[in-house]
């Protein structure tokens, strides 16, 4: 069996006589009682393949019946066409077997609302644009366990139901049985969903070294915005013996050949959302790889945004302020035109465990923001002095108890070490141009929202 | 910067004169005042790197302190060792940085029990034995990930949070948030956290074909034995077009290519575990990739066991029986001596999405079964009939309108799929040869126990 993908790439790799089999979805049916044109998609690409039926060995009212959605096997010949919009065709043999739709399938062949696909979540993947997004959703995840198997990392499943809420900040979920005893996980013990892998993940770095998670993340966050999701996808490496130079490296890198090959595998795809969403897409991407990263200490970002402050609707621009998204995308989409990491952030905003700068007022974290959609990776080099970290820690009132096994690995040979969080569904966002959130993962979950 | 492992497989590659920097924990260290040898693990292997210190440049009251768990950075030429037991040594030149343990590091250089180790999961890969087992742990998962990658499988993240609940057996947990108002994901809205990704991964396959997912699943069951988890990850791929033949012949070659590359790249891992669990190991491992797989009929399957009834605990061996680990133990150790596919299953015990054989009474379900564990990967070809599945359905009890969702893809375009589900925990057992499921994963979760 071939894939469409595979046969509209390479039509001259198949000879004119070769039988080909094919399996797929309908798109749409034309013709007459003598002739008949099937697109058949196969979701290897959103192109499909030309099906011909013509002569007396077919059922044309069979045919004619046959609805978008249908499923259909089919054996035949491949055709070049190179005159055509199409590069080959298939003129079909014999219809192996098929399988029509019922009436109501919801689907329709003009273009949909994204707002109504939202509603059949178990559906809309067979539109064009959610099936482009979502092919391209699957390579980007394969291509961070690719880049990260050729570096050697270590693929560390933190787990998902734990007592630590990770930075203390943002709401959880909680995880409790049917039965009506003892607590699950025992009297006394919280069991909530994680916000966040890193801080199991430190703890692997000790031994592994190099470190990465790619788990699903959570949030109660009672936020109905098209950025926020309640359950979605981090990926989260962490690497001992690195500083934040070597983090901010690592996560430019990383991004720029994920995205690269991405792009690479799916210029179909991404055309297609270009054209649809007419977002620069594929030029806006292209810059991005092309790009080297500018890193720009905060002070320096701050005394840029201050210069035009009154374009901002927070105008209170000082050290201090916890960078909006409007300031983020200025300054890298005005003022440094490209990809930049701003370093060195106040640490009055920033997570208790990042490393303290010498100055006592910053640490050294960066975030990596890009033009069209501003933070895509946040990260940090880690506060390994067992003392600053108690003291910070009771500085800002979180339960020490809680954390006391996290705090020990600063005494049992943790000498450096720098990780970063890539929310999944931020990164496909970006390189495919979507808009809302919730079409960015297959089954989103929102306040309120639960389907499937 | 060199990992440890490539050091140590291409000893030839390091001229002698090459400054090479190295880094990780000291595993051990021994010697006096004039010389001093340490051993040096990085996590890339369990195997060690010796590093050797001489001459009046290094502080040897210093060194003499340095102890197991301690981080460090040195650099130094490579020396080949031809005649000693290990293949090469590093001559350090320079102690870039280190970081000693407090006195309480838990890890000890002597062999610890696996039990108390459980208390202290964030420390424990960094004992030989877990470090083994985590290695092995992630290069299945990445294998796993390639081997779908390569045969063009689409990567699908099933939802965690869901309302629905899979198979309708098994207890679930619920999830919530703390506040009292409104339910986070509605009222009269089930919110459990999903024991399979199999019904949404069919909505999928119908679209994309193939497709596989990989991820975290739950169950709350009070059971407190070796084999149970409440989190474990699983990998459930579905085919669209595949029927039973097609899906027994995917999970064979996938668990041959997985476990293959994995012997090949983790050899004195194996080899380690082979010896510390007396289990013949490689032997087992090696049988498994080299023998073909059985398709033995149920039908079959009771006749042969009854023969020899008389052994079993449970003895009642008939037409009907749900086959115990000891029995699917005998079967693939003792009759056919080798990986078997058990097809054809009494539909009464098995799961209602299977497909309905002609002879009325049993499903097209199959469980692959190995010596020394048992039961690896169960799967079916799914019930494509729309009136079929509904009947089943409620003849089940299990309530139509929570699936009617999953049954609606029948009436669109579902002609015919197959998949199975492989407990990725149970991989990670066989192939190490782990007794207690506890040990398979990082942060094990059962009834009580939630550390960290």
């Amino acid at each position: 069996m071939s894939s469409i993908k595979s046969i509209l790439l390479k039509p001259m790799f198949y000879d004119k006589w070769t039988n080909v089999e094919v399996k797929g979805w309908i798109s749409s049916n034309r013709g007459n009682n003598k002739i008949r044109f099937i697109e058949l998609n196969d979701g290897s690409t959103i192109d499909n393949l030309q099906l011909v039926f013509k002569g007396s060995k077919f059922n044309f009212n069979l045919l004619d019946q046959l609805k978008p959605g249908a499923a259909i096997v089919v054996n035949g010949v491949l055709n070049a066409t190179p005159n055509a919009q199409q590069p080959i065709e298939m003129i079909v043999e014999n219809i192996v077997s098929h399988k029509n739709v019922d009436d109501d399938y919801p689907i329709q062949s003009q273009e949909m609302k994204l707002e109504t696909l939202r509603d059949i979540p178990h559906l809309r993947h067979r539109t064009s644009i959610l099936k482009a997004i979502m092919i391209i959703r699957s390579t980007l995840a394969q291509e961070v366990h690719k880049y990260f198997i050729n570096k050697e990392f270590h693929y560390l499943n933190s787990p998902i139901i734990t007592g630590n809420d990770g930075e203390g900040a943002g709401e959880t979920f909680n995880v409790s049985d049917n039965s009506s005893t003892e607590p699950f996980f025992g009297r006394n013990k919280k069991a909530t969903l994680g916000v966040t892998g890193q801080l199991h993940g430190e703890s692997y770095s000790l031994g592994f070294q190099k470190i990465y998670t790619f788990g699903p993340t959570f949030r109660a966050e009672r936020s109905n915005t098209k950025r926020h999701l309640a359950e979605f996808w981090m990926i989260e490496p962490e690497v001992a013996f690195y500083d934040l130079k070597d983090i901010i490296s690592l996560a430019d890198d990383m991004l720029k050949v994920v995205i690269r090959n991405t792009i690479h595998k799916h210029k179909k795809e991404i055309e297609f959302l270009d054209k649809i969403t007419n977002s620069n897409l594929l030029k806006r991407l292209n810059h991005f790889v092309e790009t080297p990263l500018k890193v720009v200490d905060y002070t320096e970002a701050i005394s840029e945004l201050e210069k035009v402050k009154d374009i901002f609707e927070n105008k209170d621009i000082k050290y201090g302020l916890d960078l909006a998204s409007e300031h983020e995308k200025y300054l890298t989409e005005k003022i440094y035109n490209g990809p930049i990491a701003v370093i060195n952030f106040p640490k009055d905003f920033k997570a208790f465990y990042m490393k303290q700068n010498d100055d006592k007022k910053s640490v050294a974290a960066f975030d990596l923001l890009v033009p069209g959609i501003g933070e895509l990776v946040g990260g940090s080099q880690r506060e390994c002095d067992y003392h600053k970290l108690v003291t910070r820690v009771n500085e800002l009132n979180i339960d020490q108890n809680d954390l006391q096994w996290y705090l020990d690995l600063r005494r049992f040979g943790h000498m450096m070490s720098s990780g970063f969080g890539l929310g999944f569904e931020r990164l496909v966002m970006y390189v495919t141009g979507t808009e809302n959130i919730r079409d960015s993962i297959p089954y989103p979950r929102t306040t309120g929202n639960i389907r499937m």
